[in-house]
């Protein structure tokens, strides 16, 4: 290809890209100013716990209604992305957006990958249509919302880019949309933060020589990640499997996943598993007396948030789950504290979500480069040992885990 | 995959790729000693330079005589890894180090990262061998070859690891050997630094928010790391085959690209273009007054030592360049020195050898976090830009850049 061809792709991807991640990332500001009200509202009125079984009946009702065609929710993206298929209903992103805040304001388990992902790319696709661009163009552009979405959801604009190459399949990344999906994912940061957004600061934890004393509990903590991010993706699937048969009603079903949350919200006495939980992930990297079944507890809350399907994403819950288990796991193992809740913060979802690259790039741009290289090495250990299970059944398995 | 196969396999990657690591991290160590002597030597006692011919002959008669089915350098090592074909010499390992420790000893401006790859890979083939493994494991064992030899030569295993899967190919990264290329690079830095080596410490930028000003000037600095990407890979590529066939006795060209480095450092009147170069990097990043030439010199002084079969690689001179350059492109945009230096550092290797995540990963290794995003910016730009060539030709093109 002659300079000038690559001049004008170049300069092609710089215009499309941008458009799209503009777009995303005016969706991530708009959704996030929310959820901090909807997060705002609970936590001042707690008693709006009580009604999360209406909530639910609510949600499940619309979603009865109008929301069919985009149940699949990431799995549907990640499907259209390889297929091909018709386009992503531009419905999608309203209705995320608002079954997210919803699910929020009334105290569920749920983050927020999801919504963006969800957000981004029907949008791009609406881009995508609206400029009549070819199928591959338009499935790079499907690609770059999917960056643009998590890239500007949560500050991580190289994270957002390695995601939306590295999702689709498990075992492969293709370079194919590359650059439009790191023109999305930086310009929908700038954007997003342009509009007043400010993200969670997480600690700096120093770096850490690694001797092989250190290697083998790093290793040990990628076991244990790995068996906690199976369990995670093995009770969503038997609980969501278990209550589609028992209660086939979507908006009963929620109701019953509300009243399950708040049954089991009153048992354990706090707040601190509903809605994101950044307090307690903050919590992880300073405190050695955080409860050591805290980890479990979140996973409990989320799984039976998502399963009952209500709507958001796994990133931050799975960020407190593995911040709260590196907690524990530096405890017993004798590693930094702030280090381990790290490194459990960016293994686990990259374990669950087979995004191994995308989230050690993602810890780097949180928590500096000190929790290199030992992020890498307890999430890929915890990616092989997952098997080819993970939280997106559509991912396509490109290469076999082995 | 049964957890229990999953563990199995998991230990077998452990032991294979340990020992692949340790091999070449003592390959490693005993490789930067020996530099580490001849650059000593030589800089002590620069008469030594005007012999750069003679050696040249010298290591131009061993090449002939015995190097015939090495020739083909780190292009062998990547078809080796695609085609399967019969094993690796081993003798690359030790004709390698020693061409490569020459060249530096009389002052070629050569790298490291060529010896450290195929001294790798050719360990890793022949522990392969030794254990009778399957093609699919002996072409994942010398991608760990590769990222133990590049890991442990730099000090930096998440770096290694990446480019042994990167390298292979263009446009496509696959995971089957993520593992073994993770554990290998991580053993082998271990070792080489066991050993009592010290690598380079590079300064740490401070972090830059990106703005669109910001942004703007990145694009502007990866079309200019493009254009000296492009002007190397080109020269090398017509001084190579210019060379080749003026004069086609392997040990005469080399005297006379001795003869040409020789004329070429008493005209320029320094003796900073010889060798490795480390001084001038570090120069780069906190001098203002450095001569803006001095990119464009250190690219003639490699391209010479390089296509005239001197041995070694390209990652520590093309280091200086993009140092250099991006020392210069700071003082023309305004941009911090200390960032603009690193950006151009890793951001030249990685668009020249298309492994554009690997040399990301390298600069947050060598850098810290603060080059992130602007890294990743300047070297996709960088990377797209100069389209389908680069230093491997041997590199298959998985995806068309576009």
């Amino acid at each position: 290809m002659s300079l000038n061809k690559r001049a004008r792709s170049f300069g092609q991807w710089l215009a499309l890209g941008s458009v799209v991640g503009a777009v995303c990332g005016v969706a991530s500001a708009v959704f996030l100013y929310l959820l901090d009200q909807a997060t705002h509202v609970r936590t001042s009125h707690e008693a709006i716990v009580y009604t999360l079984p209406l909530a639910g009946l609510g949600i499940g009702a619309l979603y009865a209604r109008w929301g069919t065609p985009i149940r699949g929710g990431n799995n549907l993206v990640i499907d259209t992305v390889h297929e091909g298929d018709k386009q992503l209903p531009v419905r999608m992103a309203p209705m995320v957006l608002l079954g997210t805040v919803l699910t929020h304001l009334f105290g569920g388990s749920a983050g927020r990958e999801g919504t963006a992902v969800q957000m981004g790319a029907s949008l791009a696709d609406a881009v995508a249509h609206r400029f009549r661009v070819s199928p591959a163009t338009r499935r790079e552009l499907l690609a770059a919302g999917i960056a643009g979405g998590f890239g500007s959801v949560f500050g991580t604009p190289i994270a957002g880019t390695v995601f939306g190459l590295e999702v689709v399949c498990v075992g492969r990344m293709s370079y194919e949309a590359l650059v439009p999906a790191l023109v999305s994912a930086v310009v929908g940061d700038l954007v997003t933060r342009s509009l007043g957004i400010h993200h969670t600061v997480y600690p700096t934890p120093a770096a850490l020589p690694l001797t092989p004393g250190v290697l083998g509990k790093w290793l040990l903590f990628g076991v244990a990640v790995a068996g906690v991010a199976v369990a995670f993706v093995e009770l969503v699937h038997f609980l969501k499997k278990r209550l589609e048969k028992s209660v086939p009603s979507l908006p009963l079903r929620m109701a019953l996943g509300g009243v399950l949350l708040v049954v089991l919200w009153k048992v354990v006495g706090t707040s601190d598993y509903l809605g994101l939980g950044v307090p307690t992930i903050e919590r992880s990297f300073v405190d050695p007396t955080l409860p050591p079944e805290a980890f479990a507890l979140k996973l409990l809350f989320t799984a039976i948030t998502l399963s009952a399907g209500f709507l958001g994403g796994e990133v931050t819950p799975l960020f407190f789950v593995g911040a709260a288990l590196g907690n524990v796991l530096a405890r017993l193992l004798g590693l930094p504290l702030d280090l381990a809740a790290g490194v459990g913060l960016a293994a686990l979802f990259g374990a669950a979500a087979n995004t191994p690259l995308a989230l050690s790039l993602m810890a780097v741009e949180l928590l500096g480069a000190g929790v290199l290289p030992h992020v890498v090495i307890v999430t890929v250990t915890a990616y092989l040992l997952t098997g080819q299970r993970g939280i997106y059944p559509a991912q396509r398995i490109a290469q076999l885990k082995h």
